[in-house]
């Protein structure tokens, strides 16, 4: 993308009542507009991030066979009687007649829906198991919506379904979830740590969060410190579901006397077990050889819009946000600081389609703007390599190469840019630890 | 994808209330379910196809420089109060009150909360044109929502929006806009008559709506047969706009003294030039040389999940479906009629991974289910094509190939069934006459 043909418009002034530092970056980079209250839209550079993790999360769960569907965001409150969820889930439901006075509602999650679509297909116990999942907007009218998308009401949510014929296949069913979102973060390229959680609202009787450790965050944690050693993705199922590391608000932790860690975190995912808590009111049952079973289900969701937040949250420095390249809204930025000169200009153009047609996301600074703007611009918004074009190259064939989490700029001579690119592309993985 | 990993619940028995063919082949091929009065979700095999409509359109309107955004479904009254439309817009607006009776509403569009964006961001006339689209869920609370996807209450739209600072620059957009939108609907699969319009709620000077010919359809236009002969993306910007055909409520047409045939039809299209319309209520102007200048602006919007439905109004037969290969939940399924048989099944699952790996979409019936519903599902489903493995398979090596869309079985040695697929991909596209 050319910048000359890119809607990016970088802010200077924000409001003060803007406390986390990634609702700031990410206003002032031009990421997201507030709409209204705990509403915001997306603009194209923040839009080409919440893609990219989308992406991460959709190729994800195909691998794992779970299908994708959409339900509708507006629900009929019909459903939500038979749960006996419309009237005990509170305020935050945001309830809406249409113009025939019928009772309907903004989904914010779908185990009612999920379930009504589970009864009307699932006959036979060969039909299960079944793993559904959609990307799709929620709304929670919080009382106090703030720090940007980290606590919006319209939101994106990942919300997973699962049926099974026993509780057994549940459990197993959990536990892949379990695994499957421990990888899944670390694609995304945030450590996570998973703590037991009470169940909430959902209800069910196993649930755990998946949290991210930041200064910065809403929620609190407490853990064990020989969790920070491990490898999770290694160890056993059982050892797994029984981690020592728990939501501060669960029931039975003593930190002094457990011996835990406290720490400040945003909680990014959450899955719920919950059994026949939904299938048996909606009458949902299948024929199996042991006669008529009610399916145990589970369910299993990740905060989509909040992930672009959180990663800023934990990788920015003072000049602005530092993206893994993996969810970075491009991987390159070419800056020519010679706009006005046919060389300049004309290799920039080249070096731009050349990159482009390799599959990679490139933006072109071609403004007619100051250096230091550019500069300013571009590590503001976080792209992980510069190329800049300018009296080097004009003088001596040389581009300076510039990472955006390290402090120095090299000069690489053009005839042997593409190979040093070639490695970036490699090696970039290692470069964020991910 | 096997047929044992995902959800494809064809259904035998559907509402007789189910009019349109569409709607009846959507429903008891398991794309969509009603979840309430005109709102469905999207099942796994139509969301594929929802999925694919989606990925056409994004990718022409990026190669066209329009950067996508994500607006929220929800939006404030405050911006619908400027352009005096929270009233006029009438009882297809979904108005909400959320928990401190802050008036809201689900958005049916988006030209005001758009201007509003507009406003914040643009400051010079430098910084026009600008071009955002966005494919969002919208919701009209239609007051007798029926034939499926085609008249849902929600809906997923892709709206553009333009915004130029002379109102030659708006005409010169609105043709593009036209232009792709003849390109789009080609790539789609989708035979398109464009006819002038009234501009409606949206108001502005010009508009035209981009209709499919089909004796079901709800709408219904006027055009010369001479527009059927014409390659209208061949033809002059002043002749493309000055077509001679209307939608039949267009206010200066005589069909028998202007010569025009009247057509049932489905509207998938509509685009509008509305000026300063908005600009000027918003008080949204740039500094320019001549001094301050309200931008001229444009919208342009296609009803997405209208489409499959469109496509199948157009393509099926009485055993159900046929999809072109664009749009196609999966391009090939490869049926097992001998799933007890270890040879039919290594080979099967030898041709499924190795297709796989030549990114070809693949389905593989590996139910345990008979021949007739294993070829009634197919059909039903409109996949393009099928590879029957069975007992020719066994005694000769010969793999059975039906294309969806003609009326024979061919038998193909194993050995060539490579290069006949490799034909097969390339010269699909004729055979839809895309």
């Amino acid at each position: 993308m050319k910048y000359s043909n890119f809607f990016i418009s970088t802010q200077k002034d924000v409001s003060k009542d803007v406390k986390l530092i990634s609702h700031l970056f990410m206003l002032k980079s031009g990421m997201i507009r507030q709409e209204t209250s705990g509403i915001y839209s997306w603009l194209p550079i923040g839009f080409r991030v919440l893609k990219k993790v989308i992406k991460i999360i959709e190729e994800i769960h195909d691998r794992h066979n779970i299908n994708q569907i959409l339900m509708p965001t507006i629900q009929s409150a019909d459903i939500w009687k038979i749960s006996n969820r419309y009237e005990s889930y509170g305020k935050e439901m945001l309830k809406i007649t249409d113009r025939n006075e019928k009772e309907l509602l903004y989904g914010p999650t779908n185990e009612e829906m999920i379930t009504a679509i589970g009864k009307h297909y699932l006959k036979s116990y060969k039909d299960l198991p079944l793993n559904l999942y959609h990307i799709q907007s929620k709304f929670r009218d919080e009382i106090r919506p703030r720090f940007g998308v980290m606590r919006a009401r319209e939101f994106l949510m990942k919300d997973a379904y699962s049926f099974d014929l026993t509780e057994e296949d549940c459990l197993t069913t959990y536990i892949n979830y379990f695994k499957m979102y421990l990888f899944i973060f670390k694609k995304l390229g945030i450590p996570i740590i998973p703590v037991k959680a009470p169940s909430g609202e959902i209800g069910g009787s196993l649930s755990h969060e998946f949290h991210m450790i930041v200064d910065s965050g809403e929620s609190e944690i407490c853990f064990s410190d020989e969790l920070l050693k491990k490898n999770l993705l290694d160890i056993s199922d059982s050892e797994l579901i029984n981690i020592r590391s728990y939501t501060s608000d669960f029931d039975k932790i003593e930190v002094g006397k457990d011996k835990l860690i406290k720490k400040k975190s945003i909680e990014l995912g959450h899955i719920f077990l919950f059994g026949q808590k939904y299938s048996k009111p909606f009458d949902l049952h299948v024929d199996s050889k042991n006669g008529k079973v009610f399916p145990y289900m589970g369910s299993y969701g990740i905060g989509v819009s909040r992930i672009p937040a959180a990663v800023i949250e934990k990788f920015h420095d003072e000049k602005g946000i530092v993206w893994p390249k993996e969810i970075s809204p491009f991987q390159i930025i070419i800056i020519n600081l010679l706009t006005k000169d046919k060389v300049c200009c004309n290799y920039t153009d080249y070096l731009y389609e050349h990159l482009k047609n390799n599959r990679l996301d490139i933006l072109l600074d071609d403004r007619d703007e100051s250096a230091g703007k550019k500069f300013a611009d571009a590590d503001l918004s976080g792209i992980p390599l510069k190329l800049i074009i300018g009296k080097n190259f004009l003088n001596e064939n040389l581009i300076g190469v510039s990472f955006r989490n390290l402090n120095k700029e090299e000069l690489i001579h053009k005839s042997e840019i593409e190979s040093y690119l070639n490695k970036f592309i490699k090696n970039i993985t290692h470069d964020y630890k991910i």
